[in-house]
């Protein structure tokens, strides 16, 4: 099982510019994916980062290309392994989660995230290539009809949450077991629960 | 084991106002209600309705108190049954992801929803008492760990989705498999993706 977690590398998070300066960003987006990475490891798996640029740790793979492209061609290698792609923003993902993405059956298997996003896909079958533009967790479902794959779901609230923006942060408060929402509360992050929906506030 | 199915009767979604006048909105709450308790039939249960109001189908039982109250009602007469509240909302919910609640382990199982709601809840030990006020999951689990109660999590997307406002339909379309999401598309919702996030639009 090949594990492969893309990784943006330039000017990640932008969405969260009002809550977050742009070094906070950079420094945020890279201690989630290390959270992913260590529920990856912690579920048995060796992940791979596949990056947009170098990182200064390694080893990194580098493919400067457009998501989908540089997913295919890790696909296109695999030579009738299974490869699972968990992406870096999943910050709640726990290993007890990616152990249920890799152990549920088809040929493809789809983690949708909210939004219509493709945020974990595993893939068993040889003909299988990603398309993340759009609505990919629906393009992806009629890629693999149309190849004859059998494509089932992963039904995961923690792979769904990719933290893109401020709503998203009370999610990570709420429920991230990793160092994000420790990273977060350090920087004085909070619930805010005053008036009915709950949203976070940063003293 | 009970499976018990809140509604709230008195001008339901009123979130969805902008994209649903008021008789809609109780069509499309009674009709995500039918798909909430299909699911729960299909799972081989048999569910309960706890409305705050009469309904004309039953049977279904009637508490005009606010929802912790009327479901600690429920739970004061288990004697020792194990008993699941599942919202009315949860118009995603399918047989399978109410099967995987059920079989959860743990005194207390709580389903979080987007924004710390307790979206779906199972309970299995006698002291438990619920209180959906605020950030209920979060105050759940206190509850459960107070009473020494082994309280567990059942990861679901489907069960996280309530739907409250017009985002959410997004979501319905994308992965709705009862009759919400066709109710929708009659009355002329579909998705637009055009540009960047997904959102719906309605002709």
């Amino acid at each position: 099982m090949r594990v492969v977690v893309p990784f943006d590398a330039a000017a990640p998070k932008t969405r969260l510019s009002g809550v977050l300066d742009s070094d906070e960003r950079d420094d945020f987006a890279r201690v989630m994916l290390d959270d992913v990475l260590g529920a990856v490891r912690e579920a048995g798996h060796t992940p791979e980062v596949l990056s947009t640029e170098p990182l200064d740790f390694g080893p990194v793979r580098v493919d400067e290309r457009p998501l989908s492209e540089a997913v295919n061609a890790v696909l296109a290698e695999r030579g009738g392994e299974q490869t699972a792609v968990v992406m870096a923003d999943l910050a709640l993902v726990t290993a007890e989660t990616v152990e249920r993405l890799v152990n549920t059956e088809g040929d493809v298997v789809i983690a949708p995230g909210r939004g219509g996003g493709t945020n974990a896909l595993l893939v068993r079958h040889p003909e299988f290539e990603t398309d993340y533009h759009g609505v990919s967790c629906r393009d992806h479902r009629r890629i693999a009809r149309n190849i004859g794959a059998d494509v089932r779901e992963c039904d995961s609230f923690r792979l769904a949450t990719d933290v893109d923006e401020p709503a998203d942060l009370v999610e990570l408060l709420l429920h991230g077991e990793g160092e994000s929402a420790g990273w977060l509360r350090e920087r004085g992050f909070e619930l805010d629960a005053g008036d009915g929906r709950v949203g976070v506030r940063r003293d």
